[in-house]
């Protein structure tokens, strides 16, 4: 796949990794990924530098293409009051606030990074940037990749010219591309959305999502995938930027059930199940629009996060957290994912 | 697998098949299925009958394990109330009754029945009969089969001694098996779901859910798999007994978006999105338990269908109905599956 040496991406996972995960990745031989979607731009002229210095091998920057909302105090009111009850259990004021993190669409100032930085990958979520943005990053040279959870949107990314279509099967962790729909009932398991997207598009297929292993990359070639994007397998690995509670909810009994969740962020995301999200509903309606429903969850998350309770945090996970192995590092885990 | 000649289970599906594709099945090296939940004991005498006479091959009889709701009234009566606009759209008196799809569990007679005919294999939905008439199903030699929406599922079944467990994966059409958490959220797709299931437990592990062709039939066995159950697929064939409007469905575009939905009946199953589904939310909270909710939609069913509307229709399928043949009949399909 793309004179890579291993068919292997490693996952952009923006938060949970850095220039250091990239760069093992690249140099096993696999694709290291830049998630980009919650970095400055000068956090990611640093960041590219340093995974630029770390490695001679292909890297991939990662970009949201989602619409940014008009502010909606009505709506951020609501959600605010919906979590009154638990600002007052921990003792919070009821307008306390804590920085929610900053999700920016890819834009002019991400499209210079990449003319500066010529990524050999520049890979998107949520859809595609307008076709002045995307021809620009095309010019640089790079390959695009972009993330499809349906037929429909495999079809339209395929339309605009990607070099690539990552089928993001309903099993993966962290946030769905969904961008043609956001009916997450319809959403499809990779057994059956691989097969269909390879036989929709004529550009190469990734797979994604519950991928752990080399028996499940030599299952998603036998579906007629040319590689795979991995994630939460690289979660287990020391180059993972994640918490103390996450790495454990990863680690234990917690991660065999897992749902999509849009309170934490306004978009449905697949992360491991707990106290806010059962009790609101993983798929509560009333948190705002992405990216805003975290603001009002992280005081409380910032309160509990300290003291040792994982209730009200974000623990992104795919569906085969279990199966990931513990003793690997980025580099050996590339290298095992792609023994074939 | 179970010196079946192929390894492949014809999935039953009650309702939409009889004893001619089962013996298809089972002629052409696989294993036929009969589903039983829906036939009374007169029938399914009937049914075993044929089916023994028309193949000499092993055979497999599948039943449901719910527990029967108390009635209640209020819920039966809330949920005609939501339905009302439905019925006065159409012109129906508002108690308009139709027979509901009768399903009935695993019980005393169907027990005599399995001690009868002897059928090879014997598989249970929703769990498994109590003890005692499990050690009688046991006792007639009959491998046991279960299907399993979790790992815990599997662990539960193999701890009570089946002999095989089906994997299903959240691609599956028709009813879930889930019986240890009603909580669809947390259902998992096949490519995660299949290889915790084959850690797990030590019996063999057979895969449902998404499986078209023999590509998937290979995928599945990398992922350790000892053998395939296939259900959408077999509704193409000519053996199949479904309405056109069904087939047709199974065939269009529609067939892209599946959901899960517990208005048909109370109980998740997969089926092709339409209009019933998209106005009440597929998972509607106020369909009565299962198999009750039904009796209500029937009416709505029966007024739309001669007129050759599937808005009020139930339409199983799995994710990957755009994925099968539509040239083969059972016994070509059951072969190619079983091309490994």
């Amino acid at each position: 796949m793309f004179n890579l040496a291993l068919p292997v991406i490693q996952a952009p996972m923006a938060g949970a990794q850095d220039w250091a995960m990239a760069a093992a990745a690249s140099n096993a031989g696999g694709l290291g990924s830049l998630p980009c979607a919650m970095l400055s731009a000068e956090q990611q002229r640093d960041q590219a530098a340093k995974l630029r210095q770390a490695t001679s091998g292909p890297i991939n920057f990662n970009y949201f293409c989602h619409t940014p909302p008009v502010p909606d105090e009505a709506a951020e009111n609501a959600w605010r009051a919906l979590l009154r009850p638990y600002y007052r259990e921990l003792g919070l004021e009821p307008d306390a606030r804590a920085p929610a993190a900053a999700r920016q669409p890819f834009d002019e100032a991400a499209c210079q990074r990449v003319e500066e930085v010529r990524p050999e990958f520049v890979s998107f979520h949520f859809g595609l940037p307008d076709a002045a943005l995307l021809a620009r990053v095309k010019a640089t040279g790079a390959k695009v990749l972009a993330s499809a959870t349906t037929v429909a949107e495999a079809r339209w990314l395929a339309a605009r010219g990607v070099d690539a279509v990552i089928a993001q099967g309903s099993e993966a962790g962290g946030h769905r591309g969904m961008f043609l729909s956001d009916d997450i009932a319809t959403q499809i398991g990779l057994f059956a959305l691989l097969p269909q997207i390879c036989a929709a598009v004529s550009v190469p297929v990734i797979a994604s999502g519950g991928i752990a292993g080399p028996r499940g990359v030599r299952a998603a070639m036998a579906l007629g995938a040319a590689g795979v994007q991995v994630g939460t397998a690289y979660l287990f690995t020391p180059e993972a930027r994640i918490t103390a509670l996450h790495a454990a909810a990863l680690r234990g009994a917690a991660a065999e059930a897992t749902a999509l969740t849009r309170i934490f962020s306004g978009r449905p995301a697949r992360g491991i199940m707990n106290r806010i999200m059962r009790e609101l509903g993983p798929m509560n309606p009333a948190a705002p629009a992405f990216p805003t429903a975290g603001a009002a969850i992280a005081p409380l998350r910032a309160a509990t996060e300290a003291q040792g309770s994982d209730e009200f945090l974000q623990m992104w996970s795919g569906q085969a957290a279990p199966l990931c192995r513990h003793d690997l590092d980025t580099a050996a885990l590339t290298r095992w994912l792609g023994t074939l």
